[in-house]
């Protein structure tokens, strides 16, 4: 197995809060849509969902084909998915095999939670827009949050014996005190909401109005992505004597 | 018809550069990768083409059952696209009938010049990451480009008697004269060079490095979107009378 260092880990994750801030003004510049979260509100035939989850899967389904599940930094939100039709990538994985996908949560706290702190409430009629938008908003989460795989392999590189004991006494409370690091966790915060500063105003205007509060990216850090990362880091680093 | 505004108009285009800058930065973490580019290179069982079409085309697929096709603001890459799943949209459309569709201009000039203007030269393996990239990328650029259609519109109506002359008198040339408005396009250039400065880099680093140089992303404009939008008004323009 690749050795994994924590720095260019840190790096990537630096990296991808850009990619996950721009997709979620991009979704902001829409209203809420309430419809496209209700199943069958939207009649879709053979298909029992709703609107998102249609465009998610359908999307899913293209980006199966050309092996976007087959890398270790990707997990798909649905199950029942094509085979590839281009020839395997033998990846140089640096981690153990496992399951782990948190999809499911990530889902339920976009819907319920994260929309509603990005987008104004009511209906701008923008459903195909906002759904395109809630994909790559989904799958910038999902990638984020998984990292959260590699996170833990490093981490477990770097201090084998402490985290050996830990596991092998299955202290999920202990590993997570372990994994927790509230110093770097400020500096993440204070980033992602300088960033969204940036990222989310007019360049010169004087009084600019943010296309997405600020704030609430960090907070929707602070309160989603952050916890979920931990929780993949927990159950990764679990199971990571197993095989 | 309804009618158009072209401060609307205007605020649209340029919450749409917000979009563009955003996917060509996303673009440009990724090298060249020409093989994606390249037909047959990357072998797809029943597709003749390069990897990035097959990944837009399957990706249209998706889009057109979703009706993205049926709005007046989008045009597809492909022609041979399935049928709409949801029931149909009755939009008022503010432009008159018209297939005006520069995509493969823009295919080509995406291609050809803008990637090599963004990216750095060379292969860096993530070619599904580059592709689905690029799918974003030349979606924008041809909502954006396309808008032309709406400012050709509004232009026309702002001043019908000037443009019903030059259009009998099939004077594309000076439809073009009368629509270029060398001040405005300052202000956007400059505007975008603005917008890509404060978007492509970290905030708080003393020495930023940008992601994208923001003087490539302006001279993107400069050279193929602004022209390209052109072509796409005067060729409205020309066929504004004929229903």
């Amino acid at each position: 197995m690749k050795d994994l260092k924590l720095d260019d880990i840190r790096n990537q994750l630096i990296r991808q809060e850009e990619t996950l801030i721009f997709s979620l003004i991009e979704r902001a510049q829409f209203k809420f849509n309430e419809p496209i979260y209700l199943d069958a509100e939207i009649p879709i035939p053979g298909f029992e969902g709703c609107f998102c989850d249609y465009l998610l899967y359908e999307t899913e389904k293209v980006h199966a084909k050309v092996r976007r599940y087959t890398s270790p930094d990707e997990e798909p939100f649905f199950t029942d998915l094509p085979d590839i039709v281009l020839p395997a990538v033998a990846y140089n994985v640096p981690l153990i095999p496992n399951a782990i996908n948190v999809n499911a949560d990530i889902m339920a706290l976009y819907k319920d939670q994260i929309l509603k702190q990005i987008c104004q409430p009511g209906d701008c009629g923008n459903y195909g827009s906002s759904a395109t938008c809630d994909v790559i908003c989904l799958q910038a989460l999902s990638k984020r949050i998984h990292y959260g795989k590699f996170v833990a392999e490093a981490k477990f590189q770097a201090d084998e014996e402490t985290y050996t004991a830990l596991i092998n006494a299955r202290d999920a409370k202990g590993i997570e005190e372990c994994l927790i690091n509230k110093a770097v966790e400020a500096k993440v915060l204070a980033r992602v909401e300088s960033k969204a500063t940036t990222y989310g105003q007019e360049p010169g205007e004087e009084n600019p109005e943010f296309k997405v509060n600020p704030q609430a990216i960090a907070q929707i850090y602070e309160d989603y992505i952050i916890p979920l990362t931990i929780k993949v880091e927990v159950d990764y680093l679990l199971q990571r004597l197993d095989s």
